[in-house]
């Protein structure tokens, strides 16, 4: 037996799979990111004993890797990733080399939008819009399946579209960027506003203390009926919808799919934001609304979306 | 000898042209459009007498059509024209009947992109954006030279994207669209709000009357170096800027050209656009930035593609 092998490396987690002709996990190793301050050859062993023990001694035909950062358009070089050490290395051509088989080397939201066009709910011709929601915002633009990346490999950084104008400053340096308004950051930081002023389940959860409030934490006090949770989703759906309506004025998808981390909230989030999005987009009365969608393939949807991309490399 | 024929068809005027195969105009006719609250058979007439006249006997292999207006992703039906008579009507069937040969029919932004990108500025692979502005901002996402129509044929509806919340009102019924910021419109607003309150020659161009002032005497003023007519370039190119650094970020285009009546103003209006958007754009110092560049076509562009897309039909 040959295999394809996906490795999804973020900023805490490395995680192995050999992954099925229809696009399933067959089995997975997941490990911790060593840290954006450790050499690169560090956390490229932790990928090298992931991918070793997750082949478990049958042979690797083609290994794609999902990179937490901007890889270059070719897919050869990882431009830069905020929480991991490369910065402009041929991460590729390295591995390669290193582990002796062919070796593709892809963004981690485009790897998403790959599985989700292959296996899950972004299938279907046309274009298609992923939008992957955790402490941020990333994504992807399809075309027919297949992933825009234009020119430097960063088509898909909706997260870093000026909603507000001087709005919330934003890690990149600028304010207003759509991620400050709907992303798991916003999520916290709304709750965080609310606690106190409210009543709510959350001052417990955090222990009285705003600052070690966490999303899963305001996930779980929506989910329990929560008044404080369940406003916070509904500014995060909200802006999420705001947003979409610009990408669907721009690109006029058949659909667009959600994922990422926040996302695993579903209608609570996403019913807000469709409700915005009728609300917002232009020509709502002699157009088809593209559908929001929720991402089908969870956490996996990297390394589903690598091990496919060496697939279709051969 | 046959001819391949482009007619644009727009609010007030409608343009029928002889295009070569090399997109050069080899002989036009102009009419005036009789206006949207006739039958739409007037106009079809109109149209239909300009055909004629610029085949001037000589046999038509084909004939494109770009219309000022909401035209369906397969190119068979006007949806919606805010200028002209249709709606909903299945406008290519009609005229293909009428006028015995093969009839294509796309949006007149659409066009102008097939052209600027077959014989224009936006010429080559990869990822291009065209952004149209006139009284409003439209525009088209070209992939490797070919339009992306999206769903209902609407995509590169730019000028509705929301940049600023409960932002300026819009005609399409929404609230801080970009074209209120950054168009022909938003160009005259900004200077009749400054007459009177600044020295300007815009005061006697108007006739002391501001709500007779237009665009091109906004232009000629800028030229002469009025500074009302100088800011109001500066604002409506700094809010195209803060656009375009927008579709940057979603789209990573290779290059963006700027068309339309505004962009006759040239440099004036792109050299604030590009300084914003070299300031807006997210990862500044890790990508390369798209060149904004003028649309060499001019007022034919709308021909010319129509046109083209006439010839690659067949």
């Amino acid at each position: 037996m040959s295999v394809f092998v996906g490795v999804d490396v973020g900023g805490s987690k490395v995680l192995a799979a050999v992954v099925s002709q229809t696009g399933e996990v067959v089995r997975s190793v997941l490990a911790r990111t060593p840290g954006r301050l450790v050499d690169a050859s560090v956390v490229e062993d932790v990928m090298t004993d992931a991918v070793l023990s997750v082949a478990d001694g049958e042979t690797i035909k083609a290994i794609g890797v999902a990179a937490a950062g901007f890889v270059d358009a070719p897919g050869e070089r990882v431009v830069f990733a905020p929480h991991l050490p490369w910065r402009g290395e041929d991460v590729r051509r390295r591995l390669a080399e290193r582990w002796g088989t062919p070796v593709v080397l892809d963004n981690d939201a485009n790897c998403t939008a790959v599985a989700e066009a292959a296996y899950g709910a972004a299938d279907g011709d046309g274009t298609g819009v992923v939008v992957t929601m955790g402490t941020g915002i990333g994504g992807a633009v399809l075309v027919d399946g297949v992933v825009l990346h234009g020119r430097n490999g960063m088509a898909g950084e909706f997260g870093h579209m000026q909603v507000v104008p001087d709005g919330q400053p934003c890690e990149c340096g600028r304010r207003g960027c759509w991620e400050q308004y709907a992303s798991g950051n916003a999520l916290v930081r709304y709750a965080r506003a609310q606690i106190g002023l409210e009543p709510s389940v959350l001052a417990e959860a955090c222990g009285g203390d705003p600052d070690r409030l966490t999303g899963p934490m305001v996930t779980d006090a929506a989910v329990d009926g929560d008044l404080v949770a369940r406003q916070a989703f509904g500014s995060v759906g909200h802006w999420l919808g705001v947003g979409l309506a610009n990408l669907v004025a721009a690109l006029d998808p058949h659909r667009i799919v959600v994922g990422g981390g926040v996302s695993a909230a579903g209608d609570r989030l996403l019913d807000p934001a469709r409700h915005e999005l009728e609300r917002s987009v232009v020509a709502v009365g002699d157009r088809v609304v593209p559908p929001v969608l929720a991402a089908r393939l969870g956490p996996e949807a990297g390394v589903v979306g690598a091990a496919e991309l060496a697939r279709r490399s051969l």
